[in-house]
């Protein structure tokens, strides 16, 4: 039994807002349970200079926790003037799974931006940005497509975390659950069923081939589900996910 | 005529909703019209170092635009290394507005820090950030107030910006007025009716004593207002404010 | 009776000597008593970023306290890596200032940046940085003025500290009043007697209405007297302060 | 046919130098063919603040690539004040990994730093790194076991990457196979073959578990020759790994 | 024929001002020609981390150029978070060269900081800043010295700037001279005539033993100028230098 | 008698390995005795933003002493996010004791930079450096020769330590005589027997000119034997040091 009574496979209560702020191109507030991560996604027609020139665009993502996201104060990463570490590689990860789905070519040179930005944490902060991200990006690319060519976004992409607790495998880790896990897993996949990214880090403990593959086995339930979540909440928006246009207006040409 | 339709001296609807993360000792989601203010306040049993062994307590802020509050993208400071001036300056105003209404002798030697992230701004970031953190601060004093001696919040605290744009005085001023406006004032005030800050600011033009009165005029009205506000959503838990409790079980000895 | 013996409304013996450095377009040492800042103009052929190709000038200033300036010895803000938020403030308060003065488009796509650096404080620094960067401007806009069009300079700035002190409103504090003043109010003024910036803050206590008249009528007093120690100090240098000259040279086509 | 010849199986020659520099108290130059990173251990006794009482030591890792370990020249960390996220990213899972095979408690209340830098980069730093590390960790180790009780290294501790290239699944991919991959996987593991840490990635593409599983296997072959030469570069210093010994002083009693 | 009409070995018209700032325990205006350096000497009973309880003292300098004391604005070093490589050091030179004369353990355990601010420069600023600091250091030992034991000052300390022009060796060069010498020497020397540095450097070009012996002729004729300025700048505040004395108070036991 | 049995004039054992990385233009391991300095050289076609179009190219040099080069470990720099002081002061010296024998013109607009990290360090790290670097410059040269004009290096350059221990003056101290030395002098000198840089330090004494003399005598024929080390190291590589080559292709015009 888990700490919150939930069964070893669920994911906790899941909800996506969009438009959740009024400016950026794509705002969403997504909750897994208790952890809520505030990802927006800023639209700017201009790329990294090592691009100019190359008629590709760019994904990249900022990530930070409020200071009082936790339980105790963190303090604040721009009064100390750095970033930490964990936010680091937290932002890279969250940045490298949205391209992976993100046809750069068809997004012309623009720059998407997700800011994540966690109001409260109670673990899986990383997972719930990079499927809320998700939602955002594809509102923010719909401001941009223009109905004929390759739609820039190709696939769904949503994350899990999983881990081996005490009582073994389980999905979607709570922060306490998290705190005392053997080995803590991060997976992203596609909508297509192909994983984008496989974290499993053993720092308290190692594991097996048999266990990675349980743990795999649950991911895979999970972001089905959180999938599901996200185009019950795009709806419409998610209609060009994936596809092709031809553009009609040449045909007459 | 303003540019919604407000009377000159009209506030935008205000609201204030408590507790709207789960871990801060206060946490507060401010709303003036479309500017949406976090202020979470955190109790941490420690003084700044020059302070240590003084018996006394602290009260300091700080401040952050999320990069997507705003209309375009703003850089992250974490990113950057460093806070803006403005940054800089709206933090220190906001703990100097709270501390004036703050013992901090009765706080013994704990720190209250608010963090006020804006969520979505519209103009009177600063303002919003006072009169939410009064609410937050409130709450995190009851942790820690025991019910004697004198309660460590002596009165209301609450801000308004004023200034005067095309068609005179106005209220409240939403982005697009602060932008245009000759004369932008900010004014905190306390429930008993004195002043705590007034700076008033004439960058794109001066102003006379004739106009500064105006201003105060108006900003007098709005933080009434903005204090009823307070005082409707604190409830039973502003009942301390200002009072001082002898402690009964002393009465027996 | 004050800590000096001055009368309330007295502000300390005033002396501006100019050229006090040698390679600054405008350079100006000011003492308020024993605060002492030396504030040089640098007249430089380029704007902000921001403001490329508009035309338009900009006007800018930076603050230090040298380490020693004060009665202990502050850490020195270049080797620390940062300047402290006290800074920030008052460098974004004397651009400010200077700004409501001056006619940027005037003064071409020109930037003068003030340089105030303390060499000796003993309270009142940045309203003394004020109202000598002032003059040392003047100086400063007539290396770059030809005779013709709008004078940069609209019109004369100072400024000074008022405070409520124990025995009520007086004016300039020193050091130790200004560490006992329960109220502190600095205010910029015009030649014409317009405010450009107030700035009350009640930190150890609040004020009235009332006191902030008193304050503002203290200060109306002061500055007026600073801008006529500016105007001596100046002599011929003023001359074209708010003035507008016909380009005779083109009478002739 | 891999660009060097090799066997898609085939790790490139391992080379492994102990006591590579002189004054640390593990010093190692592992070479990964043309990938050549220093590895030093040093012991201090000392532990993190947060730590400080516990009993327990720390193991960490810094990484850092020469500038000119690359084909072409990298701006040098130290000169632009910050670390790259990829550095920061690396090093945190350098400590992890090598966490996981020391057992905290046995090694008491000293701090273990492993200095990775890379004089030479053609792919697989991070996995030299972690396999040359681990030897430079034995030997400190070796330094401060006094003989009885636990030994503090509980396993070896082996890492390398492997990836899918044009021509499927590859070991231990040199720079210009690793720019080309479109799934790039860093796996570390232990002497008793269990997994530390999987890290697989398809910025350029996706994977499928069949996929995943095709690599891991490449992977277990690999670390498992690694580990080969990690036990015969220590040679008698190995002898320890793994072992428990009572205090036979403490028989006499 | 110099620049300025001086002889070869003619040092710039040398002043110093004791007493130019109030607070500091010494302060000293040091003009060479145009050059012009505030060194304010402070006093602090600490010392650096690495020396506690060693009952030593601790000499050490920071150094600063204004903004605007060059021809062209330098853009402040606070403002950029960092100092340049040629502050650093000159300020690693002017400690250097002031704690050769200083007997740390007659210090005691207190630390005295040189701020050497340079007011206006025209070449020689180090040297200037050497020669005053000496100067300010002796005015902030005697208010640390008991009038028994060790005089803390043990001999003079001067320093000056020669070269190599296009017309042979020149003496303390203003900056035209300093930007045109193919050869440049800061020489440090005490009273009695011993060498503490010697820094020659022949970036644009190269010099010869001859030319060296001839430069440091020079140098040895400047500074011996230069502490005769010293001692009469000094007067009575330089009688201690070099001196020992019993304490009396212990005669009589 | 010296500590390693050394007679007074003699430099340690040196050895040039070049090479010693695959892709730096120039890539040499210079050892005095325990001291180990890897100098790379790299070529860019680019020089500072001051001196664009000019024509002339530019030489640099940055250090850094890996963590654990010494005997107990250092601090990263990239880590704390600044460089020290010592670091800033010998990265300067070799640049400048570089540039001294390079014709800039010769050399078009390109920059070579000198990375010089310390491996293992007993003293006399930044001479290792500059004598190292000299080599790894001529094999950078080399790729950007076309054989016509002027060849960019002019002459020879190399550097030594010479210094006053508890015996009279020796050569090339290692770290225990260097922290025991009176005074310590770096000396860099050209093949034609010119000195580029003569830096004596007496911190913990001083010197006399008698002392100077012998300490140059001695630094003449150290830095003798290095250029003799030099070009036995270099070979071919080094015939066109101080050439000048006419066009021959321009003959047949």
């Amino acid at each position: 039994m888990r700490i919150d009574g939930r069964n070893p496979k669920a994911v906790r209560p899941i909800k996506i807002t969009r438009h959740f702020t009024a400016y950026a191109e794509g705002s969403v507030l997504i909750e897994f349970g208790n952890t809520k991560v505030l990802c927006n996604a800023s639209v700017e027609p201009k790329v990294p200079r090592f691009m100019k020139g190359e008629g590709r665009g760019w994904v990249t993502a900022e990530y930070s926790l409020l200071p009082r996201a936790t339980q105790t104060r963190n303090s604040r990463e721009a009064a100390k003037g750095k970033q930490t570490g964990r936010t680091v590689e937290i932002q890279r990860l969250i940045g490298r799974a949205l391209r992976a789905v993100v046809d750069l070519e068809a997004l012309g040179e623009n720059t998407i931006t997700l800011d994540c930005d966690v109001l409260q944490a109670d673990g899986g902060t990383r997972t719930a940005a990079i499927t809320g991200s998700f939602v955002a990006l594809v509102d923010a690319v719909n401001t941009l497509f223009k109905g004929t060519g390759v739609y820039p976004v190709r696939d769904y992409c949503a994350a899990i975390s999983v881990g081996i607790g005490s009582e073994g495998p389980i999905t979607d880790l709570c922060y306490e659950e998290d705190s005392k896990a053997v080995v803590d897993m991060n997976v992203v996949r596609t909508g297509s069923g192909a994983l984008i990214e496989v974290q499993g880090t053993g720092e308290h403990g190692t594991f097996s081939r048999d266990e990675l593959n349980a743990l795999l086995d649950l991911a895979e339930t999970a972001t089905d589900d959180l999938m599901k979540a996200q185009k019950e909440a795009l709806g419409e928006a998610a209609q060009h996910i994936g596809a092709t246009y031809e553009d009609s207006s040449s045909d007459a040409q």
